[in-house]
């Protein structure tokens, strides 16, 4: 007979879980294996949430499995290692994102692309896609949208938005934030450092900004319409669109064709290349802003983030919200 | 006032020409300016038919202007030359594509892309978009699409997909050949070459086929779903689609972001590369494979051209059945 969740494995573990698709999470205990000789067993302290893991918790892509404990962006310390760990020790900081596994095997694994591997495992979902896509750097060196003075066109201003406007200025880029209105253009400007604005539903303005770019990162998540942006573009400028909205969206071939632009998608780096950016972005002292909060404000911070009420990025507190007195 | 078409310059031309959205094309006298120093006149031998002639003659893209002599795919022999005109010389055997002039001033002109130039002017229809792609040589080499042994999906055996069969496999790539029927397998694996062949309406093959290939370059012209073929593409696959549907069509991102694959467009390549494109046949023995017509037949062939009835070409014998004594 199936073990209930919590008496599962021989360690105790406690969360906040989805339990159906309202998406609302609330305390949920389970149990988590015992430490593997390849493994390292860490003490969360911090987690982000993204819009993906709202798509996942109200099941908005149609594969989510429920009790769900939901997050992919988790900061902790080291708290066991395994004894064939050589790469991290006890009491080191330590990051986790979408991946827990890959097969080590494969083409993909070996060209240090473990994020593509078929059989990888992602952290939470498991077995199954997850498609959420913490960085923005792994698309912008893959599509060698990198070049200085190149014109950079960032759709969408949250958590990957934001971001995207301080690599794209320490690559050297003139990056224009493009939004649906002039809400955020000040900080835009001002504080992330953007060259210019552009609202989208300003017909004049986004015609006089018709083929001044050479790429586009679209972060937006919901359904949404690609030939304005591909307007945008000039000749060979190349679209590449990070969100995972729940439909397909119109693409009109004209664009592509006549002016050989490209539409492209990515999702998060490998773990080499994932270094590499952590690396990069401490030399360009780079880094997201965020709202912290308590694990017991997750549910309203998830309705705040489906309106994009978030400057820039929700990221919880665990340590401090989640203590081992509640288990 | 405005002079008619036959009056308006000193040299009398005749050709067949649509007169309305029937698309059906009959005789028409029109006349064309002197040579100019930097001109080359010619005498036109030949004429393929491309389906976008047919998008043009029967206004399907919402742009056409009548009358229209549609062709942009012409040999000839030079008849006179401009007295500033360098490269050819009275007799010469000259090829003329899309365009007929450019601004060789822009920054595309530049780069040998004066085919992306913004004052780029059009074969027929003019000043005006037309988009016909007469060559699929240009978007291998701009994706890419050249290693050796990778392997390549055509979508489509018409015009474009019987050259670019060729092409691939000069290029040493594998080429599978996907159609909606078996009805070209035969001729596809014997007669051009291909490595295999896929029936896109056949689940279960198309099934197996998941994550095979490298590349695809997907020739239709008319309005279809990119979904089925971008499953077939493996991590980093390319989509390239040489038609232009007349309405955009439906993009699933998961496949873009979750497979870092692309979808991009090409138009034809730019005066250097063509010719470069035009080396290259040579010297592997690449032809098209056409039917020769006379004009009169032209209506018909046009019909069957839109139920795709044609190997796979047709052309026009201009010297031969439109001759000077019909003016």
């Amino acid at each position: 007979m199936a073990k209930s969740p919590e008496e599962e494995h021989p360690h105790k573990a406690f969360g906040w879980a989805a339990k159906d698709t309202s998406g609302i999470l609330s305390p949920f205990h389970f149990s988590r294996r015992d430490n593997g000789v390849e493994d390292v067993t860490i003490k969360i302290l911090y987690c982000g949430v993204c819009h993906s893991d709202l798509h996942a918790a109200k099941n908005e892509w149609g594969f989510s499995r429920y009790p769900m404990v939901p997050g992919h962006e988790i900061v902790g310390l080291v708290t066991k290692t395994g004894s064939n760990v050589m790469k991290f020790k006890v009491d080191d900081r330590v990051g986790v994102g979408v991946m827990v596994n890959s097969c080590k095997s494969c083409e993909y694994c070996h060209q240090d692309l473990e994020n593509y591997c078929p059989q990888m495992i992602f952290t939470y979902n498991a077995q199954n896609h997850d498609g959420t896509k913490t960085y923005v750097y792994s698309p912008m060196k893959y599509y060698g949208m990198t070049e200085p003075g190149k014109h950079l066109g960032i759709v969408g201003l949250g958590g990957l938005g934001h971001v995207a406007v301080k690599i794209g200025k320490a690559f050297g880029l003139k990056v224009t934030v493009i939004s649906s209105s002039s809400r955020k253009e000040r900080e835009a400007l001002d504080r992330l450092g953007a060259d210019s604005f552009l609202v989208s539903n300003d017909p004049a303005k986004m015609k006089a900004a018709f083929g001044t770019m050479d790429y586009i990162i679209d972060t937006v998540s919901a359904v949404h319409a690609l030939a304005p942006y591909l307007s945008l573009l000039k000749t060979n400028g190349k679209l590449v669109t990070l969100g995972l909205p729940e439909k397909p969206l119109e693409l009109p071939i004209f664009p592509l064709v006549l002016g050989r632009k490209l539409v492209g998608g990515s999702d998060v780096g490998g773990m080499k290349e994932t270094q590499e950016m952590l690396d990069f972005c401490a030399k360009h002292n780079i880094a997201a802003d965020v709202e912290v909060i308590q694990m017991d404000q997750i549910n309203t911070a998830m309705e705040r983030l489906a309106k994009s009420d978030v400057r820039y990025r929700f990221v919880i507190d665990v340590a401090n919200s989640l203590s081992q007195s509640q288990l």
